[in-house]
C-alpha cells in the first residue's frame, strides 16, 4: 500500500466564498502515482468545509443566502460561542450543513466522478490562511 | 491490497424519493471477494444523496417533508440557479443537507453495521437513470 | 495491509449530548500499530453523529438550540414516524445535519488533524448504551 499527503493553503478575501480546488486535488493525484485507491480531502479548519457539487455560480449565491437563512451570522449576540470573544459561531454551524471532507475513489489514476460532480472548497471565516488535507492511499 | 469498483443504475419514478440500496451493496461485497477495508458509496450526480438510516416508511415521508421546509422547491424563481434554465436549485440544497456519500467498514467479507443502519439513495431530481459507485479497497 | 476494528460504548445520561471522543480513538490508533492510513469512526445507531468541531461549550449549546429550530422534537406528533410507537423521529434527521461518520487521516502514527479539530459524538436519542465504531486500515 502507497500513502500521500498533502496541505493545500487557501487565502479567500471575503468572509465567505466557494472555491473549486479540484485541479489542485488531481494534481495531488497525480502526483502520487497511485492508481487505485481511496482520496480524502478535507478541511482542517472547523469554520470551513469540502464538498462535492455544481460549478455555477448562482447555484454558489443560491448556497450563501440559503447557509444564512439557516444559521445567521448576524446578530453575532445570537449565539453563545460568540460570549468568548468569538464571532464566527454561525460558521462552525453552516460547516455542519456542507460538511468537512469528501472521499473520492481513485480509479485508473484518476478522480472517479460523475458528469458534473466538481471539489469546493467552502469558507465561512475567512480572510486569512488556512489549509485543506489532501490525503491518497492505494496502490 | 485489492480495489473493486461497480456503477449501480437507478431510475426512480418521481421527482424525489428514497430506495434502499443496501442489497446492492452487499452484491458488490460478496462479489468484491474482499474481507477486511473500506467501502465507499457515493451518488455520482449532484443533485442525489447516499446516506444510512432507518428504512420506515413514516421516517421517509417526514424527511420529504422537512427538506421541502429547509429548501422548498417551489417558486423555482427563488434560486439564481435556476436562471440558467435549470429548476433543481432546491435538489442541489437538498443533497448538502443529506449527504453525497458514505464510508462503511468491512469487516470479515460483511458490511459492519449496527442494528437499523440501512443505504439509502436519496434523488431530489429523478425520473431519469442515474448512477451511483461503490468503490471497495481492502485484502 | 493491516486493518484494526474496535466498537467504543457511550452512555449519556440526558437525551441529547455532545461527548469529546478524540482520546479514545487516539487509544485506537495507538493499539493499532498503523502508522499511515485512513481512520473511519462512525455511530453505529441512527440517531446519533460523529462529527468533527470545536471542543467549547458554548457552541455546543448553539447546536443544541439550533438543532432544536431546525429539527424539533416537540411535538412528537409532528412526525409520521412517531406513528409507529416511536419518539424519535427528531432525532433521524438531526443526524442527517451532523452527519453518521468522520474520516480521518492517519500519518506517522497520528490523527492528522489541524490545530482545533476534535471528533465529538453527538447524541440525540440517549440514556442508554449506544455504540461507536473505529475502523482503521493502513500499513
Amino acid at each position: 500500500m502507497k500513502s500521500y499527503r498533502k496541505e493545500v493553503w487557501i487565502n479567500l478575501p471575503a468572509r465567505r466564498g466557494f472555491l473549486n480546488i479540484t485541479p489542485q486535488v488531481e494534481a495531488c493525484v497525480r502526483e502520487s502515482g497511485i492508481q487505485e485507491g481511496l482520496v480524502l480531502v478535507n478541511a482542517m479548519h472547523i469554520t470551513a468545509s469540502v464538498f462535492i457539487n455544481d460549478d455555477e455560480h448562482g447555484l454558489h449565491r443560491d448556497f450563501e443566502k440559503w447557509l444564512e437563512e439557516l444559521a445567521p451570522e448576524q446578530p453575532h449576540s445570537r449565539y453563545q460561542h460568540n460570549l468568548t470573544g468569538e464571532d464566527n459561531a454561525d460558521a462552525h454551524l453552516k460547516r455542519q450543513v456542507m460538511g468537512r471532507e469528501v472521499v473520492v475513489a481513485l480509479t485508473q489514476s484518476r478522480l472517479d466522478f460523475g458528469t458534473w460532480e466538481q471539489i469546493f472548497y467552502g469558507e465561512f471565516d475567512g480572510q486569512r490562511r488556512k489549509r485543506v488535507l489532501v490525503k491518497i492511499i492505494g496502490e
